[in-house]
C-alpha cells in the first residue's frame, strides 16, 4: 500500500481521483500494490462529495506526513505549485504533475532537487494529454537517437484550423467564439492562440530528447490569430492544411525549434490529424518514422497519463527512474535564419510587379480556382532562408500575409 | 557492463548488432551500464565481418556462460528458437525476441518458464516492428482498462492494398509480383497474404490487453487474396479504403477477435495509414482514443524494438518487470455470429431480382461513377448479424465477392 496525495480538485485533480477510484483494482495490479489516496487539498469545501472524507485546506498535513509517498500537483499556476513541489521532493516525496507551466518554467531546478533527494519528477500530463509521449520517449525509443520531434499540441488551435477548414469562409474570431462557448477554449485564449502553450510544450519534450534545458522563451513562437478565412481557402486549393505545429530537430548548426503555423501537406503523417486531437511525430536514427496521437485535453485522458506517473511512482518507489532531461546546462538553440522554405505570399493585384521583382516566384495562382477575392493575388516563393524571405518581406512592404510550407 | 548474446546473424540479428553498436554511447546511458555483445550464434561463417570475433557455432557455449544475462532470439521459426528460449529462461538468462510465430504459439509456456525463473520474456518486436506497442500497453497506458484494440499489422498487405488503391484497375497478383520484386513480400507469401502474420500479432496483443492467452488459431481470419481490382474501385468511389484490420475488442459477450479486410471510412484513424507503415489504435476507459504509428517491418525498426528490450531487460537486471499477459488459462473467445454489420456486395445483373428479395438493399449503386463493370451490379446490405449474412450468401449461391464495413 501507497499512500497519495492530490494538491488540487479541480477539473485534472477530479480527474485523478475518479480514475484511481473507478480503475483501481487495475491500478492496484499494475502498480504492484495498493494505491490510497490520504488526501486532497483544495481551498474549498465539497459537501456531499465523496472527496469529503479525505478533505485538507492545509499543505502542512501533507508535507508532515511521512506515510504520503506520492504528492500529485494539478494546481496549474506557478505559485504555489513551485514551492510545495520544492519542499515535497525535498521530504523525499515523488511528485507527478500536469503543471506545464511549471515544468516549463522551473523543470531544470525541481529535476534537479529531484535527483538530489533520490526521487522522482513525473510530468506525462504536461504534452500532449493523455498520449504517452514522456514515457515513449525515456522507456520505449530507447535504442534511438531521436534527431526530430514535431507535434500538434495545442488542442485549441487545431480545433480552431479544423473549424475553418471544413467550413470555408467562416472567419478566425467566429471560431474562436464558438470554441469558448464549447469549453475547449479559454476565456482568456492567449495562451492557446499565441501559442505560448504548444512553446512550452516542445520545449518540454525537447529538453528530454536533447538532454538539456530548452527554455520555451528561446522558441521561435507565432500563434494563429493572423490566420484568415481566405489563407484557408488558398491552402485548401492547394491541397494542403494550416496546422500550428511545434518543431525542434536537431541540424549541423544545432538544435533548432519552431512554432507556427505551417502549410502540410496530405502525405504529412500530422496532416489528418484534426479537432482537438494531439499528435506527435518522432523521427529515430534506426526507427524511422513514428507518430503518437490522443486526445491532448480533457478531464480524464490528462488524469489517465498522472495516474500512469503515480503507478511508475510507485513501481520506483525508493528508485530513480530514467529521464533523457539530464543534464544542468541549458540547450542554446541555433538561430532559424539560414533555415530554408517556400512561402504562400497574399499580396494587392496593383503589387504585382513589384512582387515579380522582389520575390521572383515561377507565377501567380489561379484566382479563379481559389474563388474570388478582390483587389488581391498570391503566390508561390522559391526556397528562401528565414532571413532573406524577412528581408523581401520588408523591402516589398506591403504583404497582405504569409504562411511557411512545412 | 552486461552482457549478451544474439541467436541468429539474419536480418534482424545483424540490425541488433548495428544498432548496439551505433547507437553504443546512448544505449549504456539508458540502460544505465554498458551492454556487451559476447556471442553471435550462427552456422554460417562471417569472413571480414566485424562479427567475426564474437561468432559461435555452439549455443553450448552461450548456455553455459554465466556472464551472460541477456540472450536476444531473432532466429524466427519454432524450433529449435523454443528449445534454445526454454533453456535460457531455466538458466536465469532474460530472453529478448521478434520471433512472433514462437511468442503467439508458445508464449504462454515460455512466460510462466520466465516467471518461475525470475527473469524477464520480452518480445516488444513481435508485434508492429519499431512501434513500441507491447511497452505501451505494459508500461505507459496503465490507468486504463483498455476494451479494444485495432491494429495494420501486416506491412506486406497494406502494401499492395495502397498500391491497389493508388493505381487503379491493377490486379492483386501484378502487385503481389512487384512486392515480391520489391522485397517487401515474402516468395512464399502465404502467411501474410492469407493474414497468419496479423492473426498472430492480435493474438500476442490482446493476451496482455486482455490478461488471458488468446490462441491465434481461434481467431476468425481472412485474408486479402480475394481482393479484386474491382472490389478497390468500388471502395475508392465510396470513398472507403480497404484495409487489413485485426482487431480484438470486449463486448457483452466477452472478448471477440477478427482479422479480415474492411471497408474503413475517412474519419476513422486507421483509414490514411498507407504503404508498408503499421498502426495500432487503442481504446481506454479514461484515455479514449490513441494511435501509435510506424515502420512495421524492415532490420533497423525491428532491431529498434529489440535493443529497447535488452535495455529493459538491463535496466530491470534481477527483477521482474511488469506484463499483463499473466495469467496461466487460455481466452476463449466469444462467437462473432452476432456481429451486426452492413457488407458490400457485387452479384451478376441477372440476379438483382433475387438480390431485392434475400438482401433487401436500400437500391444498388451507381455502376456509371464506378466505371463500367460488364455483366455486374452491387449494393450495399442493411446491418446483418455474421449468421443472418452467411446465411443469406448461402441461400443466394451466386456472389462475386463481399467486404465488411467497418
Amino acid at each position: 500500500m501507497i499512500k497519495v496525495a492530490i494538491l488540487g480538485y479541480g477539473t485534472v485533480g477530479s480527474g485523478v481521483y475518479n480514475v484511481l477510484h473507478s480503475n483501481g483494482r487495475l491500478v492496484t495490479d499494475r502498480a504492484g500494490q495498493e494505491i490510497e489516496v490520504k488526501y486532497v487539498l483544495d481551498l474549498r469545501d465539497f459537501p456531499g462529495d465523496p472527496v469529503e472524507k479525505v478533505l485538507t485546506h492545509e499543505f502542512e498535513d501533507i508535507i508532515n506526513d511521512d506515510e504520503v509517498k506520492i504528492v500529485v500537483e494539478v494546481m496549474g499556476g506557478l505559485h504555489p505549485a513551485f514551492e510545495f513541489t520544492k519542499r515535497c521532493l525535498e521530504e523525499g516525496k515523488n511528485v507527478c504533475t500536469s503543471n506545464k507551466e511549471l515544468v516549463a518554467e522551473n523543470g531544470l531546478e525541481l529535476m534537479s532537487i529531484a535527483r538530489e533527494n533520490d526521487v522522482n519528477y513525473f510530468f506525462e500530463a504536461s504534452c500532449g494529454g493523455g498520449i504517452p509521449i514522456i514515457r515513449a520517449l525515456n522507456d520505449c525509443l530507447t535504442a534511438d537517437d531521436i534527431d526530430e520531434i514535431t507535434g500538434i499540441l495545442n488542442g485549441t488551435t487545431n480545433f480552431i484550423l479544423t473549424e475553418m477548414t471544413e467550413n470555408p469562409g467562416v472567419s478566425f474570431s467566429k471560431v474562436l467564439k464558438q470554441a469558448q462557448e464549447n469549453g475547449y477554449a479559454e476565456r482568456d485564449p492567449s495562451a492557446d492562440i499565441d501559442a505560448h502553450d504548444p512553446a512550452r510544450k516542445i520545449a518540454i519534450l525537447s529538453s528530454i530528447v536533447f538532454g538539456s534545458s530548452v527554455d520555451y522563451k528561446d522558441i521561435y513562437t507565432e500563434g494563429i490569430r493572423q490566420i484568415t478565412a481566405e489563407d484557408i481557402r488558398y491552402a485548401s486549393t492547394l491541397g494542403y492544411a494550416v496546422k500550428l505545429l511545434a518543431e525542434a530537430k536537431r541540424t549541423e548548426d544545432g538544435v533548432r525549434a519552431y512554432v507556427a503555423p505551417f502549410l502540410v501537406e496530405p502525405s504529412h503523417p500530422l496532416y489528418a490529424i484534426n479537432g482537438v486531437m494531439n499528435a506527435v511525430y518522432v523521427h529515430g536514427n534506426m526507427l524511422g518514422d513514428a507518430v503518437f496521437t490522443g486526445a491532448g485535453a480533457g478531464s480524464l485522458p490528462t488524469a489517465s497519463a498522472v495516474v500512469a506517473d503515480v503507478i511508475d511512482a510507485a513501481r520506483h518507489d525508493g528508485k530513480r527512474a530514467y529521464c533523457g532531461w539530464k543534464h544542468d546546462e541549458k540547450l542554446v538553440l541555433a538561430s532559424n535564419d539560414s533555415v530554408k522554405r517556400k512561402y504562400l505570399v497574399r499580396i494587392y493585384t496593383e503589387d504585382e510587379g513589384k512582387a515579380n521583382k522582389v520575390f521572383s516566384p515561377d507565377g501567380f495562382l489561379d484566382t479563379i480556382s481559389v474563388g474570388e477575392l478582390e483587389d488581391e493575388i498570391a503566390f508561390i516563393t522559391p526556397e528562401l532562408s528565414e532571413e532573406e524571405f524577412s528581408d523581401k518581406v520588408k523591402s516589398f512592404g506591403n504583404v497582405i500575409s504569409r504562411i511557411r510550407f512545412y
